[in-house]
């Protein structure tokens, strides 16, 4: 690529977000970085959309750099859809979601605003990827992460995401140890157990908080989950055409 | 089945939506049904969830029947989330979701609160199915559905959703034909272009509506597009894991 790539840089934990802030680094070595990112924490956002309210949008800077910056008042799909149709002047090369204070491997991927804006960007035909961090510290530290965000954009720039599928990175959270590399997964099959912690408000009024526990029921060693707990990064290709193919023939055998 | 099938429904219309009270009557009359559904509409959700504001769930009666009747404070994926680990003593037979006022086909099913309900009850284990009619108006008419509601339901409940599996269904907008029966389809290739509607507000700020157009990329006559634009009704096996199976081989000849 001879001329730099334009970048879109978004997140679901807000545009102060220092996940945020590590991506534009790591980025603004790359190419020329627009970012478009919610005002505020839009955690387990999922792909939701603003149908029934205006967006707000407003130009600001919140760290140096070369970078120019939008905060958005929508979600991280909102923020995809208004930087790729509205904001930019031409299509983005790569649009790169992140870093996530979190998780968004195997099942987790439905919740994830950060996912959901880098589907968003693979709808409307721009290669994105998303990134995590299994730590969901405020001060996590993003700094060891940063080579191989590079080295995985930059591949990505280079040969091409496939088509309709967006990348979902997660880096596993280490203490004394190191990463050991990163492995191509498949999405591992899990599911939370709901606990609901029953509270009585002031005014006598019952209200809960949602809790629960995380249950990996695949132990394969070709999953994320597997790689994470191994101490490498996942890569697991992500589609959005949820089709069910193997099930189309059983399903034709319904008396409908 | 001896006993009476346990069917939980809900939607992201909220709980007065005439689309909700039209499917509760077709589920009356297959089991025992409790519903649990938003207070409010809930379009365009996706697969949100509450994580950082309490829930609030009371027990209300709309219309009359045999239902027991929860309106919640949350999103789709919330109510249920807290149905089947909090206000059920078993799990449920079957979860349907809807009547959705509006359609669900192809692409807006990444989008869609309706099926996110019956995703996430596929994820937690239960048969699952999502109904949409391809009609916004909140009169629209649902009685000639209820047959076909009724024969995908009890279908369902007989043979057995396939494992992993969530069946998103789509009624044609007909006005003077007739329905032409049901297809198993594959989720059409498509994708909105985005129109932002910018406008000024009275305190001089700019602002933007989201609205946008539907291109269908998928001629294909296997896809829910043409099925619907044909006068049939589509469903579509929907599943949640989202891993583009056929990209693995391809990604791993990435130098990472």
């Amino acid at each position: 690529m001879k001329t730099k790539p334009l970048i879109l840089v978004t997140n679901d934990d807000g545009i102060r977000a220092p996940g945020l802030r590590s991506l534009i680094e790591v980025m603004t070595k790359i190419g020329e970085v627009v970012v478009v990112a919610p005002d505020s924490p839009r955690s387990g956002m999922g792909h939701a959309i603003t149908i029934n309210s205006p967006l707000h949008c407003d130009k600001i800077k919140v760290t140096d750099g070369p970078q120019l910056e939008y905060s958005c008042s929508g979600t991280p799909a909102d923020c995809v859809k208004l930087a790729i149709n509205e904001l930019l002047n031409k299509k983005p090369d790569l649009c790169v979601s992140g870093i996530n204070h979190g998780s968004n491997s195997s099942i987790n991927v439905v919740y994830s605003g950060t996912m959901s804006a880098a589907i968003e960007a693979g709808i409307e035909g721009v290669p994105a990827i998303g990134f995590s961090l299994l730590d969901f510290k405020w001060n996590a530290d993003f700094k060891p992460l940063k080579k191989y965000i590079k080295k995985i954009s930059l591949e990505a720039l280079e040969k091409g995401i496939p088509k309709d599928v967006v990348l979902n990175v997660n880096f596993p959270l280490l203490q004394n140890t190191k990463i050991k590399g990163m492995k191509i997964c498949r999405q591992a099959r899990a599911h939370w157990i709901e606990e609901f912690d029953k509270r009585t408000n002031p005014m006598g009024r019952e209200y809960y908080w949602l809790t629960g526990t995380f249950i990996n029921e695949d132990k394969g060693e070709d999953t994320d989950e597997w790689a994470l707990n191994n101490g490498f990064i996942s890569i697991v290709p992500t589609q959005f055409d949820l089709t069910a193919h193997h099930s189309l023939q059983r399903l034709n055998t319904w008396t409908l």
